[in-house]
């Protein structure tokens, strides 16, 4: 079985001056953890929401050939908040049906979901997904999303992903 | 209570030529009047289809400390639809929540919903949202959005909105 | 009753190399046959998936005064994969309704849908929609959009289509 590479980028002034524990990204981490049989190498990032950072280490998980690169931060309407932009910069490929379908699973629980602007891209040969900040949120983000998340990456060149199916049910279409 | 600025831009070429009466314009200041307990300034510009004269007018409310600048008519597919290029162009953020969820609302009375490109973003430190042309469109799109709307201005440095909540349900996270 | 003109483009380097039949046009042409009491030119081109080779197919349909072009293949995640781009750089105006809608309708039927870049848009007088490549999802993709169809090409001035109802309902606003 395939050992999967995981970029993890917390985005947070905050978080990443120590003044509080980045929640987030170790909610990523387990997360995924919890989905994959596969053994992951995480590489984490944890940076000022500071764009030109942002896309510099986007583009360094990239060339470290990360399978996925997960982001937690900076996709509200706030002047810092700029994952997304970063995200947009360093794709080729822009995925719209990611950032729809968090948003729809969002708003089931708070209206306030329409203000996100989570995206979702392919960067050389990496899976760049935007999640919120917010720990609570992540889990029913990446909920909604995963379950294409195997085929994506299969799609794009890389490892082969599998999961515990008891958790997450993904889908590879037949023939494939 | 703060007084919300509010501009309120008809984009038409026959409203503006006088050939008929901005209803849209005046349907929206109605609707955010029953929405808000808050006094509203309201900044009012009716207009032709022209993109470099609406990007000019967004640009001058932003300017103006709107807190808020809505939007009415062209966002369909005609030549002369270019209100929503206009909201790209003179926005450093855009939300496209806001579109998918007024196209969701409007596709539960007609199909062709999907032919509006309305969207929303933030241009200096106001939220610009568009809303359809047609007066009876106008309020389920604001009724679709606006729950969203008092947090986002918040988020962005805006003033404090305070709705009535028999008329609308806003939502702002708790401890925020 | 007008004659419609009608682009049909499959972008895949294995039907265009003749490696296999191109199913996917083919059940494009029987679908809008099956929609339109108009007769139909059809213009079909099957190209390899260049994105410039893609563009200057979508341009010279365009010219040629296609109301409707579609195109089947090349809107997933993969390198190969670069209609959407073409359709962006062509267009005048996206119309990401489309998009949303036609994602909305596979996701019904399979997780994967959110992996679709699929969108349409008008490139001068000519409405372009992205539909996926295996013919199975394409019958799924035009029911969920094609009731919008006819309206939007009346409002860019393409001629007039008349659907059999008892096959798909169409809708345009009434007194238009």
């Amino acid at each position: 079985m395939d050992t999967i590479t995981i970029g993890v980028v917390t985005t947070s002034d905050r978080a990443s001056a120590g003044i509080y524990e980045d929640v987030s990204g170790v909610a990523i981490m387990e997360t995924l953890g919890e989905y994959l049989q596969n053994e992951c190498e995480y590489l984490y990032r944890c940076i000022p929401d500071e764009q030109e950072m942002i896309e510099a280490t986007l583009k360094e998980l990239a060339k470290a050939r990360c399978d996925l690169i997960v982001t937690t931060g900076g996709t509200g309407p706030a002047l810092r908040d700029v994952t997304t932009e970063a995200t947009l910069n360093v794709c080729q490929k822009i995925l719209p049906g990611f950032g729809e379908q968090m948003r729809a699973a969002s708003l089931r629980h708070v209206p306030t979901a329409i203000l996100s602007r989570q995206t979702a891209g392919i960067c050389e040969s990496s899976l760049i997904i935007n999640l919120p900040g917010k720990p609570q949120s992540i889990r029913e983000c990446l909920d909604a999303v995963f379950p294409a998340v195997p085929y994506c990456i299969d799609l794009i060149g890389g490892r082969y992903m599998v999961a515990h199916e008891d958790v997450i049910e993904i889908f590879r279409p037949k023939g494939k």
